[in-house]
């Protein structure tokens, strides 16, 4: 029987399950399926931990998320087509959920789908090699809980492990001396941690934006914003300061590249993550930057030089869980013989296409387009559920709109759902107010009949 | 020629360098030895780095120590027989130097004995297999500089990666909840940043002991220590307290097994580290808690069901740096074939003798003779420079003394060299007010004869 391995049960790996299973139901012959996670549960980043560093096992901690998280997208632009929000919690609920209601959503689709079984948790994979005489991959990987290696053989591997665990960290001038925390986002936990202080976050992009704005609502004193291209351009009110790089610290002292300077509590770097594939060898091995389009990767999948290594989730994003389900949909698809793979340069040209287009992109609009347009790509060769992703992407663009309009009340909007068609209710309580993220305060909201 | 592979290039691996280099001097012929060193530079743990969590290359970072970490115990417990601190530093100086001297010291050996060239730097070792036919080993190694995979064979593996660089985090009801910093002493670098805070150290050794002697030295409100089986009985100044083991975290409110609750800014968890080979497969992988005798090991160094699998200082510890030595002189001779091991049941049986005396040591003064009798046995094997190790047991067992008779104040003592004879100066200032660790700090020391 044709075997797979899938690393990682975060949302792309779980969407891989579930494609397959989705094609069970409806008869087809699957193959065996083998996922590997690194964490005792599912969910990728957004199974939350305390942990940072290195896990109870010695293994670097997967996840990047902090309490406090809410989603910073309308929950609408990352609906699943095969299991709506309203499926799920029985009754429309707002647009931008706090972390442990999104986890709660994920987990739901696959705990129904009875999908569990396929998952090795606990599982660090540490190694996988390709042998062209079998034409068959090992995988050996650490039982993490009952400390020993094990290996096993299959025909095809996904890498399905996220990019936002493997923090970017660039050195400054003097960082060394620095006489307070100096931390990357990925280990970011607690905003409250930071009250009454002076937080530097270096970083222009989503993890700046948000890790800013929560240390505000918690009580920082004062948030500085350091950039190394361009400011983020928000409207930003009292508390916020934007200044360009950081140059040079001594102690508490910074010096930034105007020359001006501040006295720090605390030096967050939000300077992105690193496609980190350590368990991969050279010739199976993605390496790139995050971005929309990752050359090498056929359909933004499948490894041109050995198509039958596939990537699911490896490129940056606008769209996410419903992204991967087309990927995986898609990969399914050629696995089971449904959708035959061009030859090698029919590959190359393709990816050649996309890559020249991600790169003439002028802004985020157009970013969104090009997303949008590689999502209808993949789901037109498909039987996944209807997704009308033009109406994705104009709430996309909706939002960043929002977000201009005000950074601190972007989440207090709401948007209506592409697969119900139903208007998202308000939230009961302003986010800037809402302190607390339990999913029970979340969805003790008023009925819209109360 | 036989070939030889090091894991990790500090105080171990570099005693391992060192000896063979020893022997070549002398006109052995030595085996080409190939040091895989994750880090940029050497120097293991003295290596100081700012970074936590992940390094620049995604990998876990090696280093645990913190700014203004001086040695916890006597230097001339750890000298070189081969090297003394006099004969680096051209003159005595002072017993407990900060980790920056130590570090020129430990290289300042190794760079005179022109050994770098055998060290591949930035290279982290993935996994290690041994195939009985052949005899040999197959290291692969990440080139994390360049990205990609080299692969390599041996005749024989040393692992002298340290085992106080993975954290052990137990869980604690509630920590999650935690509304200020947690984390683990590996993570611990700037004592400044806890200034004015209440800290709990859970932990009762060498890192709890000295993590709450520096926060109290650099500002901290408060220190609280948290033991599970016995606190560790110094006389602690104002400003420290010692509780039962922490039960439960709610926000900022901890409660003891005792009843007793505190209201807590920061948690260090000092809580040991695992020995951590994640790079070995099952049957050459050393498995123990952190001990004085971990079973499974002949002579402390050699892999009991194969012997060409070798440890250097996988035990813990009293002596240090001269114990490295120590196996690493011996572990050369049976290299060279100047020593010949037991058969598999006469290792065994040794293994055994040592591991029952370990199991019977009933506090550290047997443990400071025990440890004394295992680098014994080690030195009479070898060519290793006259070392006196009942002296070095006797400077243990006063400074343990010292210790007791004043926490704060035990730094200030001195203690004659077992190599050279000499006193150690005292150093010119308390180390209670000594605020500026640098090595340029420390050795502007006025001459005796001044």
């Amino acid at each position: 029987m044709t075997r797979v391995a899938i690393i990682g049960a975060g949302p792309s790996g779980l969407a891989v399950l579930r494609a397959f299973e989705a094609a069970r139901l409806k008869g087809a012959e699957v193959p065996e399926l083998v996922c590997y996670e690194k964490q005792s549960n599912w969910g990728g980043l957004w199974n939350y931990t305390w942990r940072t560093g290195l896990d109870e096992f010695g293994e670097p901690v997967h996840g990047s998320m902090y309490r406090y998280l809410w989603s910073n997208g309308p929950k609408e632009c990352l609906e699943f087509a095969d299991y709506s929000f309203e499926e799920h919690f029985g009754r429309p609920i707002p647009s931008f959920p706090p972390r442990a209601v999104l986890h709660d959503y994920i987990a739901g689709r696959v705990e129904k789908s009875g999908v569990r079984k396929h998952v090795k948790f606990n599982h660090a994979v540490r190694h996988v090699s390709y042998d062209p005489d079998t034409a068959s991959f090992t995988v050996l990987a650490n039982d993490l809980a009952g400390d020993h290696l094990v290996s096993d053989v299959f025909d095809y591997v996904v890498a399905a492990n996220g990019h936002f665990s493997t923090p970017n960290v660039p050195k400054f001038g003097g960082i060394e001396t620095f006489l307070g925390r100096v931390l990357h986002a990925h280990d970011f936990r607690c905003a409250d941690e930071f009250a009454g202080k002076t937080v530097m976050v270096i970083g222009a992009s989503y993890s700046a934006e948000d890790i800013g704005v929560q240390c505000h609502k918690y009580g920082a004193k004062k948030i500085i914003f350091s950039y190394r291209t361009k400011p983020m351009g928000f409207q930003w009110p009292e508390g916020f300061e934007t200044r360009p790089l950081l140059q040079k610290v001594e102690g508490h002292h910074c010096v930034f590249k105007d020359g001006s300077s501040a006295e720090v509590d605390a030096i967050v770097f939000c300077t992105g993550y690193l496609n980190h594939y350590p368990f991969l060898p050279d010739e199976l091995r993605l390496k790139t930057r995050t971005r929309l389009y990752p050359p090498g990767l056929y359909k933004g999948i499948f490894w041109e030089p050995n198509p039958k290594m596939m990537y699911i989730g490896a490129q940056d994003q606008f769209y996410t869980f419903n992204m991967f389900d087309a990927q995986a949909w898609y990969a399914r698809d050629v696995l089971l013989g449904r959708i035959a793979l061009p030859a090698r340069d029919g590959m190359a040209a393709d990816i050649g296409r996309w890559v020249a287009r991600e790169e003439a992109l002028a802004d985020a609009s157009e970013m969104i387009d090009f997303q949008t347009d590689y999502v209808r790509d993949l789901l037109q060769a498909t039987d996944y559920p209807h997704l009308d992703v033009d109406r994705v992407a104009e709430l996309f663009k909706q939002w960043e709109h929002h977000k201009e309009e005000g950074i601190l009340t972007y989440r207090d909007r709401s948007y209506p759902s592409t697969i119900t068609g139903t208007m998202a209710p308000v939230h009961h309580t302003p986010w800037m107010r809402a302190m607390d993220d339990s999913l029970a305060a979340f969805l003790n909201q008023p009925s819209a009949a109360e």
